[in-house]
């Protein structure tokens, strides 16, 4: 039963595609668009694990263990992105996303120099030098990166935390830091954020506005 | 004694609801609103459990392993929400839940699709590839969809977390993301608060001034 | 050594009381004032455990179990408020909480009132029902409202932690309200400090120019 | 293959720090600005290290004990920001860090005010009086600094936690009065940042605009 839902959705999906594939009128930049190369992503693994099934034949249990197969299965999540589409949230999102490129790059800027630099430190206290404690958590910087990380969005898991006192002087410095620095982006985001709302909000109200005129007359 | 001030106080709630459902006009209308369905979810648990030990006896051991009546003795929890609603916080947030239901959609829409998307990549990159660690906590969707809300709204309680290198970098990418979308829809909710806030402060304060007006009259 | 230093402290600090005092006009008011009943519970458990050390005697084992003088021992801490009163931070600070009042009574009765429904409904899902996994750490309401507040707001110990499904969800929801309701009082709560701060500033900034046109004169 | 890219780019920092000195008309002044000195702690411990190399001889697993290399080498993390500082983001980082001094003060103040008070009253509650349960984590006041840290800045490592019920009630204001403190600073500290972004943006779009007038006359 599942699969039947699933191969009438892809049917749909793929019935889809091809009319607007027919309709577009320049065929190149149609398949450059973002959004088109998401619902192919969406659409082709469906029809590559078939063929799969069909040429593997009946040995579902060798199948199942396939480690491609699985991505292909995990890829159908594509579908979700699909659906939410026409969804005003996610358009302004996807528009707030491409106009605040620059800020974007901004927080990944801070969150890495912050990671090398808490890290390296932070590696240095807990294991580096000698003195006395030894954490084993902390043996190498890419473990130790893993703990910033965690520390500076103030998530903590716990998984593994500082036991030095200079450790976990550094630690307090690390998040305190770690709260300022990613909140100063985000401000950006939200502004452009509320921006492209109100822009999306009164397009598309303008836009059914026009559609009911035209119906009208 | 505990029970005398619960049914003194159940009586009081009883009383005035059935005033105000005689002396309410429309009948149809005030059955609908939903604080009124408040009051009727507040009141009749005690009404029910009343029954039950009346018709069961004084076997209470057997009755007080019912799961009904517990779900029944904890539903009398509403009538916090009922104490509490003439208070002006809590309308406000009625109003301003009222009037940001997109926002709502839109924040629900926003947590659905990471969490889809994320925990199916959690899961598939924990678990799912056969890459020396396989880690059980991981074993299902809906386990890693825990993960997911709880490493997104940064709570982290470390019952579950990455162990492999690309769960973990998944894991970062996804804290992040959950930083950023869980704060874009309340950007909006915030603003439409202080707006409701205001409006309610200034009614109530124009509401007084009327009524001790009267008075003075 | 340390002890001198205490003692010279609290020796300048009772100086400066009684001169306060002294010089105050109106004795009655003085008393009632807030920061100077502070004053007061910052120098008097010093005298105390003076006294106590003198009339018990040199049995200071006996003396040191006593629970009394380790509350007063503590309470010396309060120093800290009195050395930092000065400081325009916490005088701003001081100065929003005294405006803000409303707004924090707002904010505590949104957790209470989130803590008494989420407490009661969690504690019913993890362990009331009794629905194969039964959580020992929700055995009490008390002890599931530990864990509403910790989670509300996002710190997640992880010393407990809901295992069902329905629970699960349940904490999903909490977490998502916690962050948005913890939210919108403290948006008013920024307001007020931002506009404190910069009253504040300005009136010091007059204050020390009223004084260095003093001196000049 | 690693050390022959360090070499290289300690060599290019090395040639561009000495021809900058050259070319400076201020020698006192160059010395003493910041950005400089962090250029030149980003040199020295390769020249160091190599010159330990040099004199040690090839007994390298001695040399890689000694905690002093360690440390050398640790500070060589300082290249990321050397590399990142023409980076709009970090030059806007560095003018609100130099605007909002007052403001970080201001942070650190109530951090400390709040740390102190609150390990103190956690420390008493948990182990000092003999109620029963005794929570050894608590044992001296630093261990309870560190929970108060990463409790008030909601990271919740869960190392460390409250037990008995009024170490809870606490917990739970500390955590409350933890969001409210380090969130009214950083409004300030944003404001600043986002005033010092589009300052520093507007300097640059005018200082590249006279750049390309230059080259086309």
């Amino acid at each position: 039963f599942d699969r039947i839902i699933e191969a009438i959705c892809i049917g749909w999906f793929t019935a889809e595609c091809i009319v607007r594939f027919i309709v577009s009128k320049n065929k190149c930049e149609f398949v450059r668009r973002p959004l088109n190369i998401i619902d192919l992503l969406a659409i082709t693994p469906y029809y590559i694990s078939v063929l799969m099934t069909v040429f593997t034949g009946e040995n579902s249990q060798l199948q199942r263990a396939g480690v491609t197969l699985r991505v292909l299965r995990m890829m159908r999540i594509f579908w979700v992105i699909k659906l939410a589409r026409h969804f005003i949230g996610l358009q302004t999102l996807g528009l707030t996303l491409k106009r605040c490129y620059r800020e974007m790059v901004m927080l990944l800027v801070f969150i890495c120099v912050a990671m090398a630099i808490f890290s390296a430190l932070s590696q240095l206290l807990e294991n580096g030098l000698d003195l006395g404690t030894k954490n084993k958590d902390y043996a190498s910087i890419p473990a130790a990166c893993w703990w910033v990380i965690i520390s500076m969005t103030t998530v903590g898991y716990g998984d593994m935390c500082p036991i030095t006192v200079p450790g976990r002087i550094l630690g307090g410095i690390c998040v305190v830091s770690g709260i300022v620095l990613l909140a100063l982006p985000i401000t950006f985001i939200y502004h452009s954020f509320v921006q492209c709302y109100h822009e999306l909000k009164f397009r598309s109200a303008r836009y059914s506005r026009s559609l009911s005129a035209e119906f009208l007359n």
